[in-house]
């Protein structure tokens, strides 16, 4: 495959990968075809055929470009020689950010159904990465920075869930400031919108 | 229409919907053909024509049954006599209950990606209850209950995106309970998982 790749000026595995993620959240991956993709690029389905095997590895590839980064993310927190909630912090910040870096990678991958093997073993990794975020809510609550009465869990899925939801808002708003939108995703986490009244 | 609704005994239209609404969250809908549908009720096409005229009908009835249940949570809570914060939780509760009624209409509404005629009317439908609900955020704010330093708009984004984030959870889960998920949910949006150390 690398000597193809280098026999193919202007389309690197990474520029295919960007315009085949395009097609695919435009059009949805099982209503985009081969040819599609070869229309939009400009290029024959044989050059693409050159880089990948098939329209499931453009797919895998581009899955495990935006899994990657989010645990990465994780990763880092969870080393980190912080409180447990500043970690937290950390990985809300950190996937806001790829979020917004990666918009359509992530897009990709929060639309992910698990219709396929290639989605299977993708939503096992957002499982995993659920899973790893839910122990640091648990730690955080076993710190006392955290209120016990929350399910770590649920309140993971919730958290990831803010987050994944600016996906379909920054497609129709686009420009956003990534720090921005991580301050409101953290305030609401953190302190909720109510103001106490004591 | 109604005469052919008589004429089918086993299925009427809103039983029809239910086991449409089942495939196509299986299967996409773009992958849903009605070849499938008539297999899964097992009755022929033509009798499926019988109820409805197309696929795409199928999809506007089954958006239609979601966007119509939430809506009505939020045209009750904007005439409720209470502060808009509680008409706030009315509306996160409500929309916690419908969804946990209504999960394979709700799962296909939140897929919607505006590919078509009937995707696009399903998200302006969306996009208004968002407005409406940003504008009980701003309300609440107003009066003093909701901390200013929120853009309205974003917050009813991350509002929905919690809840929102559920079908995906609970279609792995099953079974949860609705009062308790809604607790979930508004001890996050409220109060914050943070416990505030003063």
């Amino acid at each position: 495959m690398t000597a193809a790749r280098r026999g193919r000026p202007g389309y690197d595995l990474d520029s295919l990968l960007d315009k085949a993620v395009a097609v695919f959240t435009e059009r949805g991956f099982d209503g985009a075809s081969m040819e599609d993709l070869s229309r939009r690029l400009g290029i024959t389905k044989s050059a693409i055929y050159h880089h990948v095997e098939s329209k499931d590895q453009l797919l895998a590839l581009a899955l495990d470009r935006a899994l990657d980064e989010l645990s990465a993310v994780v990763d880092e927190a969870e080393v980190l020689p912080l409180p447990a909630i500043e970690r937290l912090e950390f990985v809300l910040r950190g996937s806001v950010r790829v979020l917004v870096e990666q918009l359509p990678f992530v897009t990709l991958l929060v639309r992910v159904r698990g219709n396929t093997p290639v989605e299977r073993r993708a939503l096992a990794r957002r499982r995993d990465l659920d899973r790893r975020v839910g122990a640091l809510v648990s730690l955080a609550a076993a710190e006392g920075d955290v209120r016990p009465d929350l399910d770590p869990v649920i309140t993971s899925r919730l958290l990831f869930g803010m987050v994944n939801s600016l996906t379909e808002w920054l497609k129709l708003r686009g420009g956003t400031d990534s720090a921005a939108l991580a301050d409101a995703v953290c305030k609401m986490a953190f302190n909720g919108l109510q103001v106490a009244h004591d």
